[in-house]
């Protein structure tokens, strides 16, 4: 059965991930749901871009990933479909699916909009049903016209500065605390928050409780945590704060 | 493969709502699962109704929906079981289930509660069997008594003044703080928030980040709400809060 | 259709879930994945102890309970793959998994650890695989080494004082601010909180709102309430604190 994912800032309790999925048991009754997040940030597209970047390509092909978190819905934003490796994906044009959007051979179309779409609700009127219609196994291009330059959103990369640290950044903290950061851990070196030198572990529990440190998260970057709390919390950061790793020479 | 939806406001992290999908994975092993909500505010039964309202009929003929917010549970309050237009739903009789309830034809059963029932989980005890015999195919009336005056819940009717305007109130705030009112337009007019007026726009984005405006919600309601920012907290709303919509001549 | 539950402290909105559900996906395509919770309080090894037993034999024979809550990811600490009464089980080794463990007949091995397993992730990379496995029919004797003394975590017992009552304690405290208690009612008696006596009902509506008052929760365990509010908040009460049940002579 194929597969169609969700992830959304909609929260649960108002009904409306209660309408899409109403849309997409009717229209692709053989399809099985799953949900990813309905609780990302209100309008934090860029949280969705990085939580789809974790998930995207773990899914089997043929999944149809459905991503709205939509501040500009019924603006003059796209509606999006996106064929990139086997997966589609749907939801607006706001870079939230540049993960996929920037694997090799991604291709994207314009959703047509339906003429009684709500300008409110693209995710129950718009994206619903061109999710539907995919995993029903309809071609990419006849959903809408090509669109060959789709919003891209990036991770913000580290820079290398004159004394050779490389000065880097919190891109998300996530529901632990831990602040995860944009710096690809390739070699042993210490990890800088102001005048403070973290350690660098292997995993959380490697120092005492309450302690920072820094470790190699699951996708390869240096995430700043404190063993047991909360690094956001406790070393007060935030996306954007600013983290030096010095390299042993 | 028929389908149960469940709404709750258990929450998950207590092991509850595992419990029901036990239940219901034993009982009906044929049927989907999909989770609606289960965060809808404790023993909030208006919030569950709205929910309800805008979830029930977007599914597939022959969906049982597993409603459950009953913080009556245990007294003489009836637990029904519901058919309306080709679907299902159960859950205790306080007007939750009303949009299904006052949908032409509707017809209602108070279960039968099975003497082992804990008085403090009919979710567990008793709706979720329900669930289970009705997707496996009983008739409605094999379930209990027919039941002929269910609690029924109504959204309030907005009022009109003498002077013309619609004097209406918000029914519910949603999780990006957007207020929804009971007024359903269908013309062009100003909706009066104390002595503001209130653009009213298609969409969101229209107005600048931080400034107010109403717009037509998804479901034909008018709503307000603030670009990029919460409504409910910016501009005070809550449940009950005085809207005037105000027509043009 | 064999069943994967997941239960977690990860949330949502991260992506980690999202992971994990692409990995059971791709390695265990015919699985049905149902979730129980991912908002268990984070680290909460004991919250996710409680659940487990509420809803690990709920479920049908053949189902694989994935448990992770993790704080000692990436240590020595062992990760399990449990049969118990017919359900598998896996996760870390911490104690989250007693109530399964101590069911008679419980066989538990220690899994292997995939070289390339993230230290900080064996969600992913460890008991997602081990799940898949299972439900591929996978004998629990190929997933590791048998592993015979596993953590036990138990509920502390009630003690019983000179005077003939009771000193229990709350276990937990649930979504609605209901504080379960250690306490196994088997006849009629006072529940004592301090030096108040609370009245001892079948349900929760019946005494006035906001009255305090104990039931007999859907385990058989002594619950403390208050009608329509939050006993935590409303009586101070968190995990741990002494109640007193002084059966009648």
């Amino acid at each position: 059965m194929p597969i169609i994912t969700l992830l959304t800032d909609f929260g649960t309790a108002d009904g409306y991930v209660g309408e899409v999925k109403g849309v997409l048991a009717k229209d692709a009754p053989q399809a099985t749901l799953l949900d990813i997040a309905h609780d990302v940030p209100a309008h934090d597209v860029e949280a969705a871009r990085l939580a789809v970047a974790r998930y995207w390509r773990r899914f089997p092909e043929g999944t149809v990933h459905v991503v709205v978190v939509d501040p500009g819905v019924g603006t003059a934003r796209r509606c999006l479909a996106v064929e990139s490796d086997g997966r589609f994906l749907v939801g607006p044009d706001n870079g939230a699916l540049s993960p996929a959007l920037l694997f090799a051979g991604a291709q994207a179309v314009s959703l047509a909009i339906p003429p009684n779409a709500s300008p409110t609700f693209h995710g129950r009127d718009v994206f619903a049903p061109a999710a539907a219609r995919l995993v029903n196994g309809a071609a990419l291009a006849t959903l809408g016209e090509w669109h060959p330059d789709p919003v891209i959103r990036r991770t913000p990369e580290p820079v290398r500065r004159a004394d050779g640290c490389v000065v880097g950044q919190v891109i998300t903290v996530d529901r632990f605390g831990n602040a995860i950061t944009n710096i690809l851990s390739l070699r042993v070196g210490d990890v800088l928050l102001g005048a403070r030198v973290l350690p660098l572990r292997r995993t959380y529990a490697e120092v005492a409780p309450g302690e920072p440190l820094a470790v190699v998260g699951s996708t390869g970057l240096i995430e700043i945590a404190v063993r047991d709390g909360s690094a956001a919390v406790l070393l007060g950061l935030a996306r954007g704060a600013e983290i030096v790793f010095r390299g042993r020479a």
